[in-house]
């Protein structure tokens, strides 16, 4: 119960640090002859990968997985998948100077208090290297949830924001530009804006939006693992997110019923879909949508006051690779936390009825 | 693995249906030696009540909870807790007109798909009546808490909005005014529009904001089971949520590193608090903030087109004793939740060092 | 996590102690459109009862069990069923001799050791009474059940064996007397002796062995949640349990491979059941069958040395109403945890698959 | 929820195959800043490891662990623990002869039937090669347990049963012989009647028996969660185990409550251990003892007659290294199994008084 595993009936548990000799995570309770798409996976490990492109961070891993268990002949046998992506570019001597400092806004200092001793290289088990983890079987969750799909794009970067309806978009077209927005005149200008952000030695936030259509009806349990509480905690899990907010979110809030309500057309549709495809906890068939604030890279290239172990102000110089802004790479972890949901909801509902 | 238990060391289990004989639950891991102040429970209850002012529904209810086990000579024996509140005014036979019909943005239609058969009185399980045993749960997971306070309050009604930081309010006085917003002419507003909204038959939705002080460092476990997560999970459990936040919450997505990070005074304490008193999903100490968006109800004194179990149309009279505006009543339930997640984390962290 | 559940997706929470206002629990995880038979489940709580018969302690409780969820029109809605048995016959001050005292071979030193405090009375929550809800749900669970018959019955009670192989034996007829032993004649000589011990305010131990028939191929998980070693852990969860064996038992760690193996015949089946009904922790179709050893009741009417509450020596006079044997209620025990760990697998093994 | 995890707080998750890439795990939750004993975890793994004596499977396998996570400068960190055991002597072609057969009283068929699919080559996951990891987490498990001395032996062999209480036993010296059997003579006689029964392509069933001492009292938790109960669990889960009893076990059943109770001496100790150290699920201090069945492996170098994929007649020949006898080397992974109940009822009392 230390926290390092999600899921209920489809269950990933993750292990590794930044630094050490690798992550990989073990997936409990996938059923049995499932096709495994060996390409799939590592086409959203490389999504995810850095050094993907120049508004990234520039570590260099391959981030190939390696599959130990679970698995015979491409199929899945329904006993456990284990998997191990190896650290290769381990620069851990960038990391000597916080050994003794705690850097702002990282996890250094609670980690420390929490455990009265950390691996500080890379920032250890709090690094969001660990993510790769849940891309892996984020993506081999996909293949099982047949017709599915999963679709995340990044609709803000600080102040620049795609105020398009994601109806209006083409999705598909977010994987067409190394932010991943699905419109090419904004991908243009938060590219620019990265830049001129990393040259400066500063970092920015942003938000990813994802949409999941052809869900069916019944995925969710009342009344506290409701599907959209479920999405939420899946998110705010994800490094760096400040804030989860699903169909009307928080503009829903300064609605009336009258507006905010979603008829019914014949046949269970609805008219409008504020609900955001989940009514008490429930899936209903409609799309799926939510958007999930991601809170500027805490790591600067600048220096910056701070406190060592004993509590004394230090100073820390700007070092280490790091990325500028998080949301494109964060694209495929978004999905993958969503599609690692929905497959556990999935299995849950396979109980819910007697037959 | 239905559902209905949160907490994995202290584990709340709730039961119960709108309009069935009562609703309840089991508290199981309860440390053993805390002396309840029952009345501090019912206060609580209080708070959440049905018919305790103008602008909250009519259902009149006691809602006085009854403790069946677990507690002996006004102390837990460190056994499971069981409470029970009756359900007493139910009028059941206002929802005969549900029976075959579907109420819009309510969890009629999903739950009917889901188990093929359902509860239609007062929503059954999925109504919010349901929260009265958090409540319960909460208000003893207080007591726990010696010394940390949890204080909710209205911080949005409709377009309302108190855009006041909450390091200026003096939160206490929330509960001087029926709306539970903490300054007196921003609540005279709300309860207006409140009062209005509900003679129009209509509903609108609001926002609660909750400010944790004095948590110890150290809460939260990595990396699915960060302290936030868990709390945004938590409150998106809760009937009509739509939204979470924490810290610099989706404003945080649109700053820079430079800005954002919250920078070490001597002694751990950190001049700004972006972070919301999380770091890495461990709390560091500084006051945990965050706000809830609530949807306006969806049970409207109008009629609505809407389905039938066949899938036709139909029109669905508006009736049933129900709220305008959630949010006065929901201040109570998100301590609640808040108090239940921290709670367990005081308890899992019991565990993270050796001796 | 404080043990008082069983079950991870059919799951049983219980509560309650011998003197307290009641015992009762929630099963969350039933799926919706079960049809309840109220009397079935009535009348395992009779096999357990208190009174029932000469042999068994004089406690007067009716244990009528009241549901208080999660049934509509007499089928479940896959929402949580709380039920209730309310305690009527507490003679609570029979108890004030133990307040200061620990009675040998209870739970009294070991709960004040681990709790620093007790609800002395009657044992509070170690109370065999407790079981009186696993009856109720496993009652329940029967009839989810459907074709798979669950029997047990008592094989031994002191040196008195029933050395028949249960194919021999007309399991049913167990019910046709007062210890339910399913040989008329080795029954009758054990309600002697029984009844014997009993005048000599002793206590005795005995065997009860259960037998389940037409089960499913499939059920149980790999590898730690075996379905034999589910249904041990069950067993020994039942208050004094000392031993549990499955198949050849014991007296297969004395055999060769030669002689234990079941060989198969055409189909599946296999001539030999050494197996006892489960090979690799899965059912294989062929009846599953244990042995569950009880030790004598530590409650004696006659006056022990032991200490008190500062370690000090003092007599404990040999009051309070109990059972001279447990083994005769202990059949619908058995039965009734049987039930529930072969409901979970039920639902278990439905994910096992894909489609 | 597949199965594959042991322990709510100190869990562990293992994964692989007999001839797969390698088997291994991951321990969540092993509190922070202890100091790992590399060598001890080896010589356990030694103790289980194929061909380390001439009585045992002749499969040639380092077993060298690897640990990949967790542990920074020799101390746990809190964070997951991963390792692997790399599979070297793989003879997969010795199983083509059961990819279409089932061998009796194997898995075979039970998995096949579960799964629709398997992994044959040496049984695949229902390969005793899993107990493997459990071993290298038992191992770490009791360097956890500071003064706590887990001890285990083998008993019985076949009819050869030492019959000497374990308190006139020299239970270190179990390790002085192949068979781990602390009476020489006895271990001689097993030794030989072993080598015999290997010679006719035979196998024999047997008992080991544990000891615990220095057990803090309070260990276990009501009332499911029963201290013998998950020892019985984990004993059970362990491959070809039949039986558990603890205590007085199934001798216990046929004594009489004034012969069995177990009277205090001042202080909390007792005068006598039928309890086995455990009283309403809850250690007592005194120490805790038990045996475990194991029935005659099932892999015999004789043909037998059995049924293939489609349910029709076959013979199986004789094929593939294994054990004649599997108790020498089930004695480190009964003691792992222990340690690891033993250590998450540690962690988890913890939590059960309030400060």
């Amino acid at each position: 119960m230390a926290g390092n595993s999600y899921g209920t009936l489809f269950r990933l548990t993750t292990f590794g640090e930044s630094h050490g000799k690798g992550i990989g995570g073990i997936i409990d309770g996938c059923p049995a002859e499932l096709k495994i798409d060996f390409e799939a996976i590592q086409k959203d490990l490389d999504r995810r990968k850095p050094g993907q492109s120049a508004i990234v961070t520039q570590r260099k891993e391959s981030d190939e997985v390696q599959f130990l268990s679970g698995i015979f002949e491409g199929k899945t046998t329904g006993t456990p998948i284990a998997f191990l992506i190896a650290n290769l570019d381990q620069k851990s001597q960038d990391y000597s100077h916080i050994e003794a400092a705690y850097r702002p806004s990282h996890a250094d200092y609670t980690y420390d208090q929490k455990y009265g001793f950390r691996d500080h290289r890379g920032g250890g088990r709090s690094s969001a290297r660990e993510t790769a983890a849940r891309v892996v079987a984020g993506a081999l969750a996909k293949q099982l949830l047949k017709g599915i799909s999963v679709q995340a794009y990044v609709s803000s970067v600080g102040n620049l924001k795609l105020n398009i309806p994601y109806q209006q978009l083409d999705l598909a077209s977010a994987e067409d530009n190394i932010v991943r927005c699905p419109d090419a005149a904004m991908a243009k200008k938060m590219e620019a804006y990265i830049k001129d952000i990393r040259k400066k030695g500063d970092t920015v936030g942003g938000v990813v939006s994802c949409v999941i259509k052809n869900v069916p009806v019944g995925l969710g349990e009342p009344v506290f693992d409701k599907l959209h509480a479920e999405l939420g905690k899946a998110m705010l899990s994800i490094n760096a997110v400040k804030g989860f907010e699903y169909g009307s979110g928080f503009e829903g809030a300064a609605m009336k019923g009258s507006e905010h309500n979603d008829l019914f057309e014949t046949g269970g549709r609805t008219k409008t879909n504020h609900s955001g495809g989940v009514q008490g906890g429930i899936s209903n068939g409609m799309d799926i949508y939510f958007n999930v604030a991601f809170k500027p890279v805490a790591t600067l290239i600048q220096n910056q006051e701070t406190i060592d172990k004993d509590g004394n102000m230090t100073t820390i110089m700007g070092k280490g690779r790091h990325d500028p802004c998080v949301v494109p790479r964060a694209v495929p972890i978004v999905e993958a936390m969503a599609a690692l949901v929905l497959t556990d909801f999935y299995l849950r509902n396979k109980t819910s009825k007697l037959y």
